[in-house]
């Protein structure tokens, strides 16, 4: 069906977008999967481009447009040449620790970090998840105890995306341990500060350029004036901001699926077994068949929650409703169209064979395909 | 999420088709199972109400709302209360006979059916398949030679909606056998024109108050003025309607599929075993977030094809891309809705019985899924 | 692979078996579904040929062959014809009426019915289920209360096969309402006892010929001598049978695919469209590879545990998994099968239509799937 | 259900086997990983142990147990400990290479090669796929010609197991290529041999451990007594051996697919969420009970294949069958067990992930289940 999802401006920020990236990605996509981790002039560079703080005020650098669309275009481009690592590293900066600062940060806050993250200056991560622990809050062991004019952080923190490269760090932590729920506070921790230590970039199946880390916390002393939002605050601040978070993983999901369909379409075309081109035999056409549609059908709710999110109506359960469905659907799709590239596939020159180990994380994080069946399901029965 | 579909008029209207279906559908609907056969009375409720015709224009005594949201109101209000056998005879009514008379009639024959089919009065079909032959035309032999004014016609016709009760039938017969593709008309049989002969009602898996049909025709005199279209014409004829015929099966799919699950959550919240509500069960709560997923999903494709159809941008492919996905989406929910009620999921007394068995010949009908496939396929790959 | 489960035997009486089926079931089996009840006189020609108690001592007139083999070649034989609801007639006598009573039974008691359950002159049903109750004791509302020699027996049971025909019902109740899994014991009813009712025959999605119905007991007296086992060991009773009960469902059900894929394969060959046999289309005979594949690789499963019934060993999670993975394929398989037939798939007088709405019983009923999936995973895990 | 495969001797060799691979694997498993290569002297301890020419006759140094369950026995202990690379390599010796030259070698080549292949001193590949060829030998376009007493070999070959370690190499060429099947000979290429080079290492999403390689041959002067089989029989010697082939990838999909179950229920019987083990939410039951079923079922049918195997009657179609539903089972087995790892599924440090990466291929390598689809259809229809 005609996408009628963008006006003429985002598709004139599409050629922007898909310059930078023909200049600056796909020549060394291959050196960030070897080196594990993206350039840090690449980040400079999308900087300058105008692909990071697309939402961000003008005034503090940014493009000004709070329109999600703008994002999708970033996204769709990025999935286009497989470069998965990238589009996770930018979205977690735009997607998410913008939104954060930009949403509970004091003025004075903005101006120390926003103008940075504009330019690439400075990289975001956040730091939740704890070795051991799982996606609940529950499990956070993390503390900051209040010392003067500082918080005194100790604990670690695992699997955190751009967890090398990231300049400041959204850290959550106990604030007051006895206060259950309302016990959490966001600390923003800057690199360098005394005792805070990376640990070892973690060997993942896929996302082999995205520098996923372990962190941790040694007494690092963070000033008062780095808490972000409310004190206890913490868990409503990440709660309000989950509907954004997973729509940009159903972006991102979407648009690896679609890459992938596209780069099978073509090679089916091209590639002859038995004297005829892959694409004519009936069974490659329905399972293509069957995955267009499915992508298809995805799009237009993917496409809607975009529209609803920028309307500020994307609620947590449809927000979780396109993440589940869309990181099943593009694990499902990728895996079939491997299949179709037969050895080929299983050679990490293709790129279907690294989107197929890139997409398997995407039903597990920012909530795994369990915790968003529960959140939906407690809507829809009102039972626990 | 919110949805956009409706407007204010559109509301009013369910108001007036659920009042209709309350009163003259839920409390005979198991009578005209077992008759196989929806009361005429019925039709002609539905004409007085406004529930037919809505988009044949009002000087031939329609609703003038040429607006597939109105007959939308319908599927859905005929969905809650499980009357599938219903809708799909008005679906025939309304989304196909009508459609061919109103798009392709002289004003001569608009004058002469329209009116009476929009009180009820006129109750038609098509009849395309023939006994042993598939979906493809090729397997035609009904035929129909000149003779002075008259259409001699000839041959038999399975599978018949509304085969028994419809007073004017759209039959595809070749005109010219030499001519291929190009040798089809569609030729209005009326009730009465000797060598028109019904064949048994056809014993179903489902929708048993669908009066199913063979029909036959033989030395049937069809006068020219019933020719419908061009001579030769009816392939293209046929083809430029499939799109709106396939999006009135979507719609039914997924109003239907949207019952069961109604039906189920309310069914597995009352139900207590080993001692909770089976809704508050891991499994069935899950297996309740899969399905509210996958059809809010597949509604907001649905939805926008509804508008793209309204205005007249839905294509062939878009409509088998629908098809295929809500009318698999269907049978998968119903089957997984009927499992979680247990032995009375098998008990016809149950709604979902009935909608697992009325069900089944979604993916049949209307074209395969196989054909669907077909055609998506062909489109993404330009290939055969 | 070659199956080596069977003998000489086994395939002798294969002989006697068809013959049997195609002489006083095949060209009954219609009007059996319309009369919702299979007649008595096939119940006695099936006595009479060897078909019923074939495990049954010779000293009790049965065949004295304790040997789940030849109840597969029942099983086989009437699956080939479409003939379920005989089949599950069948084996509610031979793989669970008189197991009970052969295992648990008095000589007196042996002596009083085994003889005549034989011969086909009395049928056997068992009555655990009960209206609004799930598949667990716990829901178990029906009592017994000893009065003398009598047991006083009231409640009510639903789901009953064979619940019109039977002649002696065994009927769960509890007679120590105290007592928790061990106050339940095993009540034989005789047709004619006063306060014994049957409710009607349940209107159900398939099983035409199955008069499945609801029994009432309303003070019925019920000798002391037909108690049957232990008092207030029904429910080791019960446990200790459920291995046979499903094996012989997972027959069942495997037989019933087999069949249905036999036709398919028959129907794919001879039915053309587009001008080449249906069964050379790609899709096709994917789908049929699927389709046999699953079924061969379930057969070496079922064939070994009906060994190891014969043996003593079949676990009751042996036997669970069977059900599981049998019953889940059935369902699968006939569905697919189905579609391969397209619109005259929808049609009753096929057998394939008939074999989708008997199938879709066998993943609930003898303990639904989920039930199934946790005996399993208990099994599995020690956990609960 | 009581496994009935082995008997005493087999478990005795299952300690041996266990012994060699904790000594000899698990401690290196890491670096074979990283060095894309298992070391030499893993093939010579395991020689030295036993553990390679099980079949081969004891006058050639092997053990003489031409019995298939002793290979089984080593694929399980690889596969408890991940060792899929492993497994694979010493497959290709044992399964593929060896009785190639058991069945089709003189005497003399016998002598030559046997018993260095025993003692892992020789290691074998077989090269039959050529780039930009599929599974079918249409696409072979390696040339041998006959010139004296040395056939001159030309030609690439891809996807080439053991590609860099293999010191003897069956080549499959176009010795006739006017004859077309009948024009296929078999050549054996050794290490040194002027001419033959190989390509790079092949970057693979998992098996990192197995040297897959290029193998590319220029004017490779192949002597004619390193012909095996007979001329021109190259195809049907091909065919005889797939059963083999397949089966023993059907061995070690299952193998592989039961050790990540057991990791599993493993895991999720230690790891805590919301308070209580995740092996106790319904949800992981299910899942679990789901796949240890289809194991289970699995299970039977490949044992019933090793016995058919031994006794010579496993069939072409029979081990397809195998291979078809063993790969798709781990493939969806390993990346269920994956999700419920969460997170830590997607670290390669887990067992898990790696066992995820390297399932892909099995569907794909020793014919895709698409060939083996349709080998089964034609079977079943007698159709093409």
């Amino acid at each position: 069906m005609r996408r009628r999802l963008y006006d003429q401006d985002h598709e004139d920020y599409r050629q922007v977008v898909r310059e930078f990236v023909d200049r600056e990605v796909t020549p060394h996509r291959e050196r960030f999967d070897e080196q594990h981790l993206v350039d840090r002039e690449t980040w400079l560079a999308a900087g300058k481009q105008g692909i990071l703080g697309v939402a961000a005020p003008t005034a503090l650098g940014g493009g000004g447009l709070d329109d999600m669309r703008y994002r999708n275009v970033v996204v769709e481009e990025l999935a286009r040449v497989g470069a998965a690592s990238v589009a996770s590293g930018f979205s977690l900066q735009d997607d998410i620790t913008l939104p954060y600062i930009l949403d509970l940060g004091t003025p004075e806050q903005h101006e120390r970090w926003v103008p940075r993250m504009v330019t690439g200056e400075l990289i975001g991560a956040i730091a939740m998840t704890e070795p051991g622990a799982g996606s609940d809050l529950q499990g956070v062991r993390t503390t900051a105890v209040r010392e003067g004019d500082d918080w005194v952080l100790n604990g670690s923190k695992t699997f955190i995306t751009n967890g090398i490269s990231s300049d400041l760090v959204i850290v959550v932590a106990r604030t007051d341990p006895g206060a259950g729920s309302r016990g959490f506070s966001l600390l923003v921790v800057e690199r360098g500060m005394p005792g805070f230590e990376r640990g070892r970039k973690l060997e993942k199946v896929g996302l082999q350029a995205q520098d996923t880390a372990e962190l941790s916390f040694d007494d690092v002393r963070v000033p008062a004036a780095n808490l972000l939002g409310t004190e206890g605050g913490g868990f409503g601040h990440l709660m309000e901001r989950l509907p954004r978070e997973r729509l940009s993983i159903s972006m991102m999901a979407l648009a690896a699926a679609r890459a992938a369909l596209d780069w099978t379409v073509e090679y089916t075309k091209e590639r002859v077994a038995f004297g005829q081109p892959l694409a004519s035999f009936q069974n490659t056409q329905f399972e293509l068949a069957d995955m267009v549609t499915e992508l298809d059908v995805l799009q237009a709710y993917v496409d809607a929650s975009i529209i609803a999110l920028n309307e500020g109506e994307l609620t947590v359960v449809d927000a979780a409703k396109g993440k589940l469905l869309s990181t099943e659907t593009q694990k499902r799709v990728v895996d079939r169209c491997l299949q179709l590239f037969g050895g080929y596939g299983y050679m990490l020159e293709y790129p279907i064979a690294r989107s197929y180990v890139d997409a398997r994380i995407q039903t597990i994080y920012g909530g795994t395909s369990e915790i968003m069946r529960t959140i939906i399901a407690r809507d829809l029965t009102g039972l626990r």
